[in-house]
């Protein structure tokens, strides 16, 4: 049987147009092997799969309510029973599909997959990851804001999950992980930090001690754990930098006619730099340690962008990650 | 009387050879009116004031111990007292030196500022502060890294030293201040955050609400509050970042000689935006909320950055920074 996914119809700044498109682009990849779902507003959703004549190649489960980018977490959790988000989730609880996948609400798409999916046996908490650029390919990031205040019990879990997802669903035999610090000295940190290490450097993974923001791009390592405040800081600083880099170099470039020459010729070299750093390269940042697949787009993702994300999905359910986790939660439960 | 400023003859990655060039620059420029001095060992430092030809103007304070970059602040703090910092910092409390410069062990002249020159009233600990590249020039970031585990009061009282800094050192009337958080609703964040927050509403700083990590670049915001492992955490990423698609463009731009013709002719244009990214431009991250005037410049700072760092501590000197954070902080414990 192939892989199911359903993806929410809305949420996202440009839903349900690219959506849609995504979807047409994977069915006209002959090599795509999953059957797909959108879930949604049928009077919506209906002229936008006829626009992309994909009507009869995408099954559509209705949902009346739709969660906006400005709905509370708690507001769309209580309020919006039948949202795209809610029924999304439920039909992955419920067996019907394999994976959900949303560029919504980021908080109210956690709030709810929390709430219908829960955790698997041995994970507290669920966290959000994403592939970050790095000098080697990338950096398995996390938590990237799911948590605030999390403790070093938690870390500990968002280390096994980071590590479970590079095995499988990257074929990394022993991930390196590092703990975010301010130094990579032991003294370092706070006690959470300190606690989280001694926890680390007692376990099975390949832990390689702290690491700090700057290990984030170098290529020294594979997974990197910390608190979901400080993991949504650093990422939007990346976010926030990189858009003032090419915002600078965009000015310079056509600041004399010369400078503007050079440009064009090296157009195609700047082109690939802003992709390098483009996160839609690296679109889905998955919710780990649900009892569930969901998979977050980022909210501006363009259609190539949430085809990524989709692909996330198919091989976190593919290599069995949920499998995974929760074998190796029991196993390190058991050992300590 | 002209403004009295020593610097540390060692510490830092390039010292003191690169110290003392900096120096010499300044001295070379003809519009200074700095008194400078240099602190540390007399025959490491003899030498190349001797090779830069300017031991007749600066003044040679004698230390005999040197703090390693390596040293732990404990360390640094209780066995070595007759350090380069170590003196540096008493010859501020003492009045003899108006600021102390340091390209040394961050940690260290932390803990020795803080021992030697307490902190100033109504200051619970002091903040490390930098500034940042943002889309409209700076932005005013602190703390980077003097502390972890902040309360909200800390952060009330950076955020009231942040806007005496840009207020006397940059001239900036009303400082807009941003709490950086992982979204700009309220509700939104830690405990300490939310408290924090409440405590800026209801003050008479100019605070502007929450912001994210993006806005750190965007040019919306004057200062940014946070504690110090985040801010380490979020200065670190953007030098990762940064360092990253700097080299991505360089490997990009010598990939085929189309490329090499079009980097050859956008070459000034590429080194500017490769300077607005340099935290050598914005160097000298000073030590707030002390009884003296410390500025820590970035240990792999050049001359042309020493003298920047030197530059930020003639402003504090000159524009009476002590005097006004101590002010604002006496009608702030007034009003509440």
């Amino acid at each position: 049987m192939s892989t199911r996914i359903l993806v929410d119809g809305h949420g996202g700044d440009h839903a349900p147009g690219v959506v849609i498109e995504a979807l047409s682009k994977i069915i006209h990849q002959s090599s795509s092997k999953v059957t797909l779902g959108v879930v949604g507003v049928a009077d919506i959703l209906i002229p936008e799969l006829e626009k992309w004549n994909i009507k009869g190649h995408v099954m559509l489960v209705e949902a009346s309510d739709i969660v906006a980018m400005c709905d509370a977490p708690a507001n769309a959790l209580r309020r919006k029973r039948n949202s795209s988000m809610h029924v999304g989730a439920k039909c992955v609880r419920d067996g019907q599909w394999d994976a959900f996948v949303s560029a919504g609400n980021t908080g109210a798409l956690m709030a709810i997959s929390k709430l219908v999916l829960k955790t698997l046996p041995g994970v507290d908490r669920p966290a959000f990851a994403s592939m970050i650029p790095s000098a080697t390919g990338g950096t398995f990031f996390l938590d990237i804001g799911a948590n605030v205040d999390s403790t070093a019990e938690h870390l500990f879990q968002f280390a096994v999950m980071g590590s479970c997802y590079l095995q499988v669903a990257e074929g990394i035999q022993s991930p390196r992980i590092g703990l975010l610090n301010i130094g990579s000295e032991d003294i370092k940190g706070t006690d959470v930090i300190k606690e989280a290490a001694e926890r680390l450097r007692g376990s099975s993974l390949n832990f390689i001690g702290n690491v700090e923001g700057t290990n984030l791009f170098d290529g020294s390592v594979d997974v990197v754990v910390c608190d979901g405040f400080i993991g949504n800081v650093s990422l939007k600083t990346m976010e926030g930098v990189a858009k003032l880099i090419i915002q600078t170099l965009k000015k310079e470039l056509t600041s004399s006619p010369v400078a503007k020459m050079g440009a064009l010729l090296s157009k195609s070299a700047l082109g690939r730099v802003r992709d390098a750093m483009n996160p839609s390269e690296h679109n889905g940042a998955p919710l780990l340690g649900l009892n569930g697949i969901v998979v977050k787009s980022h909210g501006s993702a363009d259609a190539h962008a949430f085809t990524c994300a989709i692909d996330v999905a198919r091989r976190e359910v593919e290599s069995n990650l949920l499998g995974t986790i929760t074998e190796s939660m029991a196993t390190i439960h058991q050992s300590s």
